[in-house]
């Protein structure tokens, strides 16, 4: 006798991330993990958060502690507002709310369109928490192939040509999860013109928009958007710290109302002490200073990630070169199973993400999987991909 | 062209708390409010949460500020366990999960049971935000009378005789939001034999059991429950800080898990650093007495408050007296629109929540009304209900 037959069926089949599973391993042993995306600790302002946290609780805390309103802090809006539209981002129609976490403006978003069994398209491979929010819905997935300059638009135009219901498009065109690849602004273009064209709309999830260590900056689709057709979706995790949770969603005024309904259903509003914090970090520190200082590890780390994978790598197995982010994605020749390779890398306390996980079609065989490089420090990067090269020779061609 | 007529069915006619739009506008005037329910600010423990705040920064700041698995903080999961447990909640088969509030926790439970259409039995009135987070699954909510002593149990089971589909009973046992009333022993043990009999499970809300300032406690339907028919929500909000927004959710293993997915796509988990800080402040610090100095200020305030009723108030409206929580629910004579009231209050600086808010049936005339006594100073509540009296004399009979 049990509940799970009265779970409903959105849900029956949704399965944690592997991703998440893979870190709750990892994170107590001796491994070496280019799993999980973890931003690198020694980047987090420890000190000025403390000092920050320490005024905050002292004098205002009876605001941090209390309750606040959905749509988030007054000040951090504004702030976030501010920063955006340095960017370029930001119309007089658009509205900003503070979300827990890209993850749930991605999750309010597909709450506030999908129906069951309607479309959304996806990358494929894309992030598989985002995914994962979508199956919760029970939406159909749809898959477009990644190409080197991201999705592929052809394939695009033809599945909402065809495709009854599409609702959504969901991508995230810069420095992407898990492929590291960054969409051309010419398919920017065309992605809006298309979603003009079906009526359809764009989510915009940008976590690592401003993680370019290489390379040119490019506009947004949100930037590019002259109707509205795009939710942007952008974090705190990856340029200040994920712990704290917070994010920003920003969309047109009725969209984003809809969106902060479902918020106070979900969660009431985001932590408000955390709120503050950033506010006032953002106020009192240069935090394009502290980017530029993340940008420059990361830079670092996956020059040489790269290095050392071009030197220990077999020739058969391929690889991105991103220009930002925290991903490398790398193909084995054709047939192969990267789930095999990560079963003997893990046997030699070497972790990655099999490709399989970022799916829409998670059981099909996949050949690919993800490096992440962001976390790890210089010994762990050279001697992990070493013995990776290891593995790889043992079972690969050429 | 907007994007309105492409929301989801289930959030298409969803609206937005009103007791968090009165909360805006309340928020920066000078009126008394005995709207909201928000806790005493002047109980926060901002000195001693400052203090674990830097200690926590500056000593563990690359854990507290890093991702963190979605169950929740192993520490603070284990410190809630052992404290639940010295109230006799929890059985072998039960697990924890740290949520973003209890209202994340019961959003979580209905995502995991409902399909659209499925059927979920809510006291009536109750809690605006968890029937608003029914909706927004598209539930099918069915309302229950509210008796002096809880839920009216004979026309539940009625409901649970004939109703198709029925798969959660929602109840607030303790003090409840909106009406202060307490559920009594028999009706928790008929309860649960109904769920058993039935083949349903029970969300039991808990945020204000430890909030009793008069009368004897009495056991959850939790602690009573002997096969796992019921999935326990509390939070962190009533007895340290709403800012902070942590609660906990306790179930049999299997929907634990489910639910723990469900957060997973919701917001990864919740924000760690609060997670640390609730945790060291249970440790470092006796929350028992300090939720003893809560309970005394509260029920100072809720006896000042309905002294203060007695006193102004026309015989001719009635009202609970609750052993603890946040609130009295009041009831004009019958035919009365207690929306009138609240404007006529409103307009003399006054504010509460009209009773219709708190009804499945929102859009029905209701001649109820609900006061919050927790965070109003004692000159406020003399002469809040000074006026509101003022008002009802004018208005009412007797």
């Amino acid at each position: 006798m049990g509940a799970t037959h009265l779970f409903s069926n959105k849900v029956k089949n949704l399965q944690g991330s592997a991703i998440r599973e893979i870190l709750k391993l990892t994170q107590q042993s001796d491994i070496i993990s280019f799993a999980g995306g973890l931003p690198a600790p020694e980047m987090f302002p420890e000190k000025e958060l403390a000092a920050l946290s320490q005024d905050i609780l002292l004098n205002r805390g009876h605001v941090a502690l209390q309750y606040g309103i959905t749509e988030g802090y007054a000040p951090l809006i504004e702030t976030v507002k501010k920063r955006l539209a340095t960017f370029g981002i930001g119309k007089d129609y658009d509205q900003v709310a503070i979300v827990s976490g890209a993850q749930q403006g991605i999750d309010l978003a597909a709450k506030v369109f999908l129906n069951e069994g309607d479309g959304i398209v996806c990358e494929n491979p894309s992030f598989i928490g985002s995914l994962n929010g979508f199956r919760a819905y029970n939406a159909n997935l749809i898959p477009v192939t990644m190409q080197a300059d991201g999705m592929d638009v052809q394939a695009l135009e033809q599945i909402l040509k065809t495709t009854p219901n599409v609702k959504l498009i969901y991508t995230i065109p810069t420095f992407q999860n898990p492929t590291g690849i960054t969409m051309s602004l010419a398919k920017r273009q065309r992605l809006l013109q298309l979603a003009e064209q079906y009526n359809v709309y764009i989510i915009e999830d940008n976590p690592y928009g401003e993680l370019r260590f290489a390379g040119e900056d490019l506009p947004t689709i949100k930037q590019l958007d002259q109707t509205g057709r795009v939710i942007y979706v952008g974090s705190f995790s990856k340029i200040l710290a994920p712990g704290l949770r917070l994010g920003w969603a920003m969309a047109r005024e009725e969209i984003l109302a809809k969106m902060v309904v479902c918020k106070q259903v979900s969660d009431v509003h985001s932590n408000l002490f955390a709120q503050m914090l950033a506010d006032e970090y953002l106020k009192q520190y240069d935090i394009t200073t502290h980017i530029q200082g993340i940008r420059a590890l990361y830079g670092e780390r996956c020059g040489l990630m790269l290095a050392c994978m071009d030197e220990h790598f077999p020739k058969s197995v391929t690889y991105t070169r991103p220009e930002g982010g925290l991903f490398i994605w790398c193909t084995l020749p054709e047939g192969m199973n990267s789930i095999d390779v990560m079963k003997a890398c893990v046997a030699k306390k070497v972790a990655f993400v099999p490709g399989s996980t970022f799916m829409v079609d998670q059981d099909a065989p996949c050949n690919c999987f993800r490096l992440n490089y962001s976390s790890m420090a210089e010994e762990k990067i050279r001697s992990g991909i070493a013995i990776m090269g290891e593995v790889l020779r043992g079972v690969c061609n050429g």
